[in-house]
């Protein structure tokens, strides 16, 4: 049995810093690594590359909304075309950076926003599918399980991981629960790690009703942004391991 | 005998038009297309690969200064490791939104203050040139004739083309005449081609103060952001050819 | 009899060209001054105020979302807070430009998805017109006839502008036509004098389904960036004044 | 006797925290405000004043470059005109946000590689003080102390005050010595203190060649974004006030 632990990094932007990267890269097997739009720059990415490959940590590109003051996480109303034609361009400039260490993507997980409206909107889902697919094949596209951006996957011939989130509640739809829900983020690390070995035993998890939602976990998410994001991860990781299940790339 | 001509293209953005991309494209043979920096957004990008493609030009990527503000015309004091970021970001952005249309990049043309600071900074012209030469050695590098850019090309292996500006003036130097001199810009098309012509099978022009300066010149840059470009641009091609040189990209 | 006319200037930006602005402000009454968020930059501000105290026309604010490649008309879930604190900012950068030469700002009309959503949204109306309020309460809002914006003034005690588009359909319920409606659009000038005309000495509209439609009409928007704006604002003005109404900022 | 002690604030941007404002604001007497070119947003600078009020600190506009992801430390070749306009525009949305909060700005001081630029370039000091003189005579702008910037300030009618910066070794010219010479930053929080004093009763600094320099000192800089920056402020100001100087607002 294995997963893959994945974690949002390299969302420091000039002078200011943000999350703790250096400390879930030595836990989690895959980076989504922020391309400038909601979070990054061109150096943060060189860097943030750089500190992945030192840690054998898989690389993809984490493509946002153009909203940096929003850090990306204000919903926007765009076309299916200009996102297709954003997710090109930032998986292209993560690529090349990259390139120019000897590097390859293996993987790109819409963020914040972005990810939640592809999660709900068929046409935005296909177009991100569509953008990845046409700049590179062999990339890996994560979703939210059981969205639309997972099935858009099959019209574009892509592979993908279904994700699943340990550490937030579920509604009976399998839709994370709202964040201003009480009880929508889970915080004791022993709960998250007894949450994600049910989801990659069981492809399963207790909704915020008690009701049983199945899902698919090909990649569980650690939030790299929180106090303790390291503990964390190392906790899951540990956890995960214990039970015999390898923590992998996809 | 052949030549290049060149234009930078693709420097619209968002609701605002800018240049006469269409009618410039019917006479290059190559578009510097800009990559969101100084000008030009995804959406632009896109549309203008498909442009140039469709009018058979060959394709680069136009990368600037973080300043669309300033239309990346202001020089900005970065240091070689944010240029060398930054250009590696840009073309690697182009670069997937042209393999999104089955196409690949064959040159990379700074503009504007970067252009001209390279031109004159060799830490800074290495920087670029190590970009260039890490996310894809087979892009051939335009810089102008005689600069730091050109000869910063051996260290990386690169393929480059001396640029030459038959509408500009040239100081005695070899450099080009600052834009506020009287007679900077030469606007009669007869003058133009002329001097192109001479840059071609002379690989000399004369300078403002009368004297004549060698240069190199693989190819020809073309503005196509001036009243009247699209024009100057078939006066251009047409008067090369009529002397059986052949336009063709480097 | 009177009413005021006016139309969006100042959306150029660095070295980009929007709109007819000097065209416009020969025939308008009130000038709706971007502000750097969706267009327009201190230069381009500076420069249209200028060019509007030239021609005696009212000047005043036309803050917008902070996306410049979406020209503000993506809409945005921005929080009635942040919608609040970025009016604010806006309107004070304007009320700084024209204070610099002994302007005071009239008026703050919100630009594109904003202006749209505070016709639909109450929380963020009411944020707009305090932030209005608290900024210059001497400062007069234009909304759409009929909107929450004009509604939140009550609360903020503010003067208020009902805002009517004699170039565009309207829906039954008084609300625009959408964009895409075939018909939405009126551009036949004579058509738009008369809708004009009607919206001022009747206070009412015909609907896109033939119904009439009771509005509040103080101002009428004359679009800047359309062909041939300079001569519909010509016409605007010639009509209006032939029937006797006064063209006057309110 | 008496003597401001200034402090850099407001420089988080969206989800970005920068600084200890917080712990600054407790001890210095006046606040420079990032205005939200080179750091800072609208929301970032509301919570900013109210912060500074709440302090009973005198509340100022600290304009930069337009370059966020350079924080306002690269130095960009604006022209006198640029650089005008973009301070009026950013003095005017922090006097706005400060409005509507029944405050007003005391002061104005430039940020960064403007602030450097302004020490060296009369053209660019005169810009900037005919700025903040045009959008608001009262203002006291803050320069280095024996630069452009304060001698632009009769031109303009403006007050000035001359600021002297503690924690940084002077060049015997009474520039600062550059960030980068050994030496250059002072760290030792004895010793800092000591030269405040110094500045304060001497109206003069030992420069790092050991030759005493006059300087005029109305103000002292505190930087907030150094770690420690809070103790260092509560010591200057125990320091100040031991020797019976008056920690007070110009």
């Amino acid at each position: 049995m294995r997963i893959d632990l994945n974690a949002d990094v390299g969302e420091s932007y000039g002078a200011y810093n943000y999350g703790d990267d250096a400390g879930v890269l030595g836990s989690v097997s895959s980076a989504n690594i922020a391309c400038g739009f909601h979070a990054g720059d061109p150096g943060v990415m060189r860097a943030t590359v750089a500190l992945a490959l030192d840690r054998g940590v898989s690389i993809g590109a984490h493509p946002g909304l153009p909203d940096l003051e929003g850090f990306g996480r204000r919903e926007m109303r765009v076309s299916p075309r200009e996102a297709e034609d954003m997710v090109a361009y930032q998986v292209g400039a993560l690529a090349a950076i990259a390139a120019a260490q000897g590097a390859s993507l293996r993987h790109v997980k819409p963020h914040g926003a972005l990810y939640n409206m592809a999660a709900r909107d068929e046409a935005l889902a296909a177009a991100i599918a569509r953008a990845v697919a046409a700049v590179d094949g062999s990339l890996v596209l994560f979703g939210l399980s059981g969205s639309p951006l997972i099935h858009a996957r099959k019209r574009a011939g892509l592979r993908v991981a279904s994700e699943a989130f340990p550490d937030r509640a579920y509604a009976p739809d399998g839709s994370l629960a709202a964040r201003g829900t009480p009880g929508a983020v889970v915080t004791a690390t022993d709960e998250v790690v007894a949450r994600a070995l049910g989801m990659v035993t069981q492809q399963a998890v207790t909704a915020i009703d008690g009701v049983r939602v199945p899902l698919s976990a090909d990649t569980l998410c650690v939030h790299g942004d929180t106090p303790g994001a390291a503990a964390l991860a190392r906790a899951l990781r540990a956890g995960l391991q214990a039970a015999s299940i390898e923590v992998k790339a996809p």
